[in-house]
């Protein structure tokens, strides 16, 4: 059995002051596991959120290079997790053993990606406008800009990635990528598995000499708006619910000092199905969009929530076969019973709406989800009810189809901000259908072409962000190395004598990094 | 007598539905200019904000080019203007006319410099991930990523640079440059120079061929605020106090889609006097430093607020030049009658606290400002008592005496967040005074050495900003280049066809701009 104690991280020791415990579940029997966890106190909070304080001034001027080997030795006490902790986070998600051993190395390999952009150095985004002393009518002073991390940042973890979204998930990388100690919150539904990886991040400061409090971690339920509250907290990365994301948005808002958060929250991915593609290989369409919307039990972000196609025989066709692979799925465990309730309640308000039909799924089931194709009609998305855009977490998906072009367009006109949407089409479609890429452009974080939208690559183009409601602030994204952006912010030196500035911005520029030099990009030093 | 005719400017063309007018007054006389302004109704305003939503499409699919000649278009319109624009601007802000001619000449080389960028490429911070359709064990797409405007921009003009930060200042012109349609909120302080610039950029609108509603203006009080909840604002630039600009944060994180506001409020500009620089030239230090404070009548956001230094017999001399300094000046005019009003009160505030004495400065008059030198108690700097953080805005400073070193960080560890802190210290001063840049960082958006943070470099490494209550948004510049990033979000496409992606993300490279290819920095093609 695991070595699991439950008490709270805080600077560098455990602490378990509170006599509130909470218990995670094994996701598949719903039966308690035998390990208490300490809900933080108030004092434990504040002391949390202290500690990545004292610890910011430090870590926030290591060098790049002492946070990159940080992240790569977080990366490697993951790797080196037995069979063990695999097991455990399966019990605790009833996600399967292959793919919690992927997510983990999806999870290491954002430690590492974020080590490259460290030393690689373009997050620094160094700026040079030399002195122009001879200058008229007035001389030019010497101007130098970096960036440096914005604070300490609270993060909340989520119930779908226990490792890649969680406690030393994407958000978590990148803010101590970016110099900013965190604290993060524990989420409810993998407590034993977070602890785990909190004590692998320890580990892993304590062998490269990091300041006690880079990271934290508190267990409990309603301790997360305390910690978003706390003034020494400066941003928040969250991925969750609207719900969820919402409230801690207000929260931030109505601060004195109000700060950032980017939630990642609610998105319905819709899938444009274009006619000659269907007619071509409408079957093989409908089956791998069928996999792609049961991949994980539809518990993913980026699932398809939506599919939209022009009436046609072939959408028809298309329809039926759809119909048919999701009639044919077996039920599935979900990560807890929440989840499963509100899938539930998900899938019964669809049905619900006088517009909204049942086109194939097995009954609802009290134990697991049962994958369900509902059709609604066009006007809702034209009309923008708001039944369509709200996602449902889970193995659902609804076809819309609608007349003809330029109903397509009113249709895609009415939709929310996304984190994706998805064009399947042959070359002769996406010349025929034009106009509607720079409207999806205006919708969402990403446009994919003749893929599917699950399964988020972990690279530098990458954007897993969106307009609202799909994320909180669409300048951001919780995938990617772009990740890091969202935790920097620049600051400038007029006339700074070389030897007090920061290295990125030093004449003989140490760090070999380009820089932007009076205008232009250079490596060379000055 | 120049054409003004007081009509809200909605997609290119004027209009003046309501009833209720407004006037702007000569700031030292008083008195009415003879122009009604039409306060735009309920309706004008939604009118404004559809016209630069109608525009926004087709604006921001322009080249960066195009949009470059806009801008240019719209500095040599700026240019072009009489003596007789010059002479409006100057009676309706009591600024001198060299100032003004100087403002306008920081006005169009703003707008000039952001086509500057347009063209260099890299605010569209293009990223390519080339697909690796070998890759083990799954294949990697192609994942492409550039940044386009976030869409129509509310803009909110300072009372204190009626050009450089007003309608066609800083924040219209990098969204502008981000491809952003702008709907701007005539200053109420100088609506006849607004109008006159407001023609201005509709006939280089006019010339470039732009969508109609690229830049719409409305007047009156209150319509502000229906703008900022406007569904389609999608973001706020605003300058101006730190009660106006909050509200509007509030206003924007309330709204059903909560937007981004870039407010630049309060700052109070900490000096620190160190004490060799002090010996040395204290004498040479209390003339630059009482030349700063009452640069412009004291009417800069980067106006130094507060002058700190250790006790000692340098700084009790530099007191004494200094209080002479301000007691020889004369009274100037502010901008209007309620500036006027705001400065007598502020002064008023800090001379009804205990902590806080009046050193020199002849008595507060009706018409005109007074310069005014306050000494304050260290300990309401390290118990961060509320008097002395809120900027009072206009020809007044305060000193504060601390004992030692370690009161001094004290003290400074009390600050709110500023656009700037200015360190006055020979180089064994900064040597020994080392543990004071690394606090500053944190507080700060620029840090000078041994200059006055009055006068604000336009160029690539500004940072106008800065943490709480400095801007609402430490991430972004109000001033520079980096300014367009706030007015950008970033898109990415997946597997897309060559001919569908933008120009910047197309393999040929048609725009030759830097690009993050595989993780490396290439202008080539690929």
């Amino acid at each position: 059995m695991p070595d699991i104690i439950g008490h709270n991280y805080i600077g560098g020791a455990r602490s378990a002051a509170g006599t509130v415990t909470l218990y995670s579940h094994d996701a598949s029997s719903g039966e308690a596991l035998p390990y208490p966890f300490y809900q933080a106190t108030p004092g434990e909070v504040d002391a949390a959120a202290q500690a990545a304080a004292q610890a910011y001034p430090t870590f926030r001027n290591l060098s790049a290079e002492r946070r990159a080997h940080f992240l790569e030795a977080i990366a490697a006490q993951l790797d080196a997790l037995g069979s063990d902790f695999i097991e455990l986070v399966t019990r605790e998600t009833a996600l399967p053993n292959a793919r919690i051993l992927g997510e983990r190395g999806r999870t290491s390999g954002q430690l590492r990606l974020f080590a490259q952009v460290l030393r690689r150095g373009d997050f620094l985004a160094a700026r040079i406008d030399r002195a122009q002393p001879d200058r008229q009518p007035l001389p030019r002073a010497d101007i130098r800009q970096y960036r440096l991390g914005v604070g300490p940042v609270a993060v909340f973890g989520a119930s779908n990635f226990p490792l890649a979204f969680s406690t030393a998930g994407g958000d978590t990388a990148a803010a101590l990528a970016a110099g900013c100690p965190v604290v993060f919150k524990a989420h409810s539904g993998h407590m034993a598995s977070a602890e785990q990886v909190a004590d692998a991040i320890i580990r892993a400061a304590e062998l490269t000499g990091m300041p006690k409090g880079v990271f934290n971690m508190i267990y409990g339920a309603g301790v997360g708006a305390a910690l978003v509250k706390h003034p020494a907290i400066q941003a928040v990365g969250f991925t969750g619910s609207l719900k969820g994301g919402r409230a801690l948005c207000d929260m931030a808002a109505a601060r004195p000092q109000p700060i950032p958060v980017f939630a990642e929250m609610s998105s319905i991915n819709p899938v444009l199905l274009l006619p000659q593609a269907l007619a071509l290989r409408g079957e093989r369409i409908a089956a791998e969009l069928a996999a792609s919307v049961l991949l994980g039990c539809g518990q993913f972000c980026t699932k398809p929530g939506l599919v939209i196609g022009v009436r046609s025989p072939a959408f028809s066709a298309f329809t039926v076969h759809l119909a048919a692979q999701l009639a044919e799925q077996p039920p599935q465990t979900m990560l807890n019973a929440q989840t499963l309730a509100s899938y539930h309640n998900g899938v019964t308000a669809l049905l619900a709406h006088p517009g909204i039909t049942h086109l194939s799924g097995q009954a609802l089931q009290p134990r697991q989800a049962q994958p369900q194709l509902l059709r609604a009609d066009a006007s809702l998305l034209i009309e923008a009810d708001p039944v369509l855009q709200e996602e449902v977490f889970g193995p659902a998906t609804v076809l819309v189809e609608v007349a003809d072009r330029y109903e397509l367009l009113q249709a895609l006109n009415g939709l929310h901000g996304q984190l994706t949407a998805t064009l399947i089409g042959e070359p002769s479609d996406l010349q025929s259908h034009a106009d509607v890429l720079p409207l999806l452009e205006q919708k969402v974080g990403r446009v994919l072409f003749n893929g599917y939208p699950t399964g988020v690559e972990v690279c530098d183009a990458m954007v897993h962000g969106g307009p609202y409601p799909a994320t909180s602030d669409a300048r951001g994204t919780s995938v990617g190395s772009l990740a890091i952006e969202r935790f920097l912010r620049p600051v400038c030196y007029q006339n700074c004598p070389d030897e007090l500035l920061p290295e990125a911005l030093q004449n003989a520029n140490p760090l070999g990094i380009a820089r932007l030099v009076d205008g232009r990009s250079s490596r060379e030093s000055l």
